[in-house]
């Protein structure tokens, strides 16, 4: 990706607080701090990383506010506040260039059904397949591959990318975001086990997504058994997550890679599952309760906690526990001398 | 989704063994007994939720026989033996008016081997491809953005849907549902090491799937190095599972998502795997065998066991040590003290 | 898979270091021990299967040089170093009849914008989309529904099974082989929480593939924040892996099905990392380290490790762990006594 800005563009987006040092060409990449070479710009993100700063080789270095180090020759420290979101900034700017906005239209190779209403200012890229009844919003942009069923609809300014799923009378509310191969809509996993087969229980609810939601590829949402599966306002869910049938997911969460949430459960407001935790059905996660990588949720959590590990459990117990767990050989000996003393 | 119906088209359709109270409106709507408003149909499906019933808005109730209490104004209670299997019925009505049966014939958009045989009676929607001697039995159907490999078959009946690939040569039965996403024959995932390199171990075996089997979205079953990956008749698979190569899965088993099964183990008839459990390979999980929710089962388990946790172990031992490992803190306790004493 | 050659050919393909029996008749399958039927050839690989070779059904078995059975009437044994490896090499001769090399050109349906550059040795399946500044190496194969992004680049001889998404300015180095629903390129996931909100950190960065990677269908693989995710030359990855992004894995590494690997994580070459292992962000995974399957791997791994368990440690002293671990109402009783004796 080609990128090439000068020191005084980059001041004008950041606006940085202090500034150390000079750099009088182009930037041409962005990396980190390890990975820099000249030309490229880098930054501070993670105290864990501030070592790296003065052996960086980078000729711009976006640092924090009280980072006291002093630049080699031809490089330039820029000071933050918060240099990971003034890279965002940079970034952002370079987004506008690389990726252009799409051209409203319809393109040839698409197949729509006469009776869905596409609006003007949409765009249908190459191979898509829209069914009977379904409605696509203002600026929304169907990049390719894409397929809408009968009935749904999709809001604003939204994105789906190269081979999203819609399933029929699922909605899509404004400015959401779908990743290649997200599937919303397919059946929930219900059935009945009669006679010694499982019968299938009709799945005829919808997934509704609201405002600001983005969803990450390969994740997939299944539509409700009747009524709504919904995930929330502002909510982000990254690649391979499962949401089950009825499940609600509140608004502004956060649910990380491989995340599965069972049927009927409801997570409220600004909950984060961390990367491949597990939340069974039928439960409450209350509003901000963060859940370590691979929890496994077995009960209600309360608002606020903070759970790890399998059955998933307050943190600080459950780091104790593992401390003692560790320490079993030592207990086992313990024991042994105890006995023998009598 | 728009639903309309009586009470009286209600009551035929469920039979009922008793009723309390009368609703005279058109239901519009299905939702849970909490969500529930005027106009609504509920039911108690989970004993969990029984305190929920008298508070429930919903103008008809499907209830246990046994259910004891009184409808409000304008409230209509419907006993029955399984108010759950009584809304499955309901839902089936609703399920036939809004996904009316496909058209026979295949779309323009499709391309099609002419060494490919497609049943008259079937459906091939747009954009499918399908390939040189692929077979497709008689009212399948095909939906949308399909792929059918070489000398792939599929028999009557089955619906798979929008984006499904299925690889050449393999099999499926009647009546088979695929989700969206779902990638039927990919490659095993099979090396040799030699002289520092993983070098590929071909995948020339193919996957068959059974009567009745359904597979949850953007799950993905290998083909077998040689021979055959089996999915046995009615058996339920859920989303984003893996299942290797050389597996064989038995019949009328339940997959939850996020499963993982590796290379060659045998999973017997009836095994029901909870959302994220793992098998290792070359295992055989017996007849009925139940695994908890994310299981790690790295040994054979005898049919008719409950296994849960890591490394998986039979669910009451588990539980008790659970327990005992919560009590840590006042063992050591309980340890420094007799040391103490002497 | 229909196969037929003779014990002739087949040890032409094999070079056996000795033989017992004889089989006259052209061999129609191949099939486990187990299996195996008359017609078939088998195999014994692992050492664990070795009781099964004397019931086995199967006309002709590769087995080690050590093996001291004698064949049944009809039956021949032939003796390799490596009967695992051998049987790879007859599989390899029937995967070249079974897929022939497509036919070098593009289909009709798909659609290639003009500034795309396709070598006139590669094939271009139906319904591939390929935008625009993308190029497509020689021989390599897109076999169709294939989604290529701006700017994206495909070396040589490579494979993109059905449904494949290449993100923008995304790279494939040779012999590049992608299964079915694979996704390169989708966006990191990265939020900023300001004011009560998640805000998008743009994902600006691209992820390059080294030569004779192989990525497991549904797989994905996130692009950089910025700078590049990179898969290093020779690592397979089996299907439904997260890799998420700014993550650089090293050569010749083994990612299992359902693993995950956070942000900004490094694997160094030759790790092997089991099934639904998931990593967090921002370690360093030594050269060698191996993984249990489930493994939750929580801080960095020095060279040659091999941990299991949640979080990850060591296997010995794991093992040991878990052996106490059982132990714990042993231990319960045995504290009881002691305390009961003062």
């Amino acid at each position: 990706m080609q990128v090439s800005f000068s020191a005084d563009e980059l001041i004008a987006w950041v606006k940085p607080s202090g500034r150390r040092g000079d750099f009088v060409d182009k930037v041409t990449g962005i990396a980190s701090l390890e990975e820099a070479q000249t030309g490229d710009l880098s930054f501070l993100g993670n105290p864990k990383y501030r070592q790296a700063v003065a052996q960086s080789r980078a000729s711009i270095l976006l640092l924090p506010a009280d980072y006291d180090g002093e630049p080699g020759p031809g490089q330039l420290y820029l000071l933050c506040d918060n240099p990971s979101a003034a890279l965002g900034m940079v970034c952002s700017r370079i987004e506008q260039q690389l990726w252009p906005k799409p051209v409203s239209g319809v393109h040839s190779s698409a197949v729509i059904d006469e009776s869905a209403k596409v609006d003007p200012s949409a765009t249908i890229g190459p191979l898509c397949v829209i069914e009977a009844g379904a409605i696509i919003g203002p600026h929304s942009h169907l990049q390719a591959r894409i397929f809408v069923g009968r009935n749904a609809s999709i809001g604003e300014d939204c994105w789906l990318m190269p081979g999203v799923v819609l399933g029929a009378e699922c909605r899509l509310a404004n400015r959401v975001r779908l990743h290649s191969g997200v599937v919303i809509g397919s059946d929930g996993f219900g059935y009945e086990f009669v006679q010694g087969r499982h019968q299938k229980v009709p799945q005829i609810g919808i997934v509704e997504v609201g405002d600001d939601v983005e969803i990450g590829a390969n994740s997939t949402i299944d539509r409700a058994r009747f009524s709504r599966t919904v995930i929330g306002e502002g909510t982000k869910i990254d690649n391979l997550v499962q949401v089950a049938h009825n499940v609600v997911i509140g608004k502004h969460c956060i649910l990380c890679a491989q995340v599965g949430v069972a049927g009927s459960t409801v997570v409220e407001d600004y909950v984060v599952l961390g990367g491949q935790a597990g939340v069974a059905g039928h439960l409450r996660i209350g509003k901000g309760v963060k859940a370590g990588g691979q929890a496994g949720i077995t009960t209600d959590i309360e608002p606020g906690q903070f759970v790890i590990g399998y059955p998933a459990a307050p943190y600080m117990n459950e780091r104790r526990l593992q401390v003692l767990h560790r320490r079993l050989p030592e207990l086992f000996k313990r024991v042994d001398a105890l006995e023998t003393r009598h």
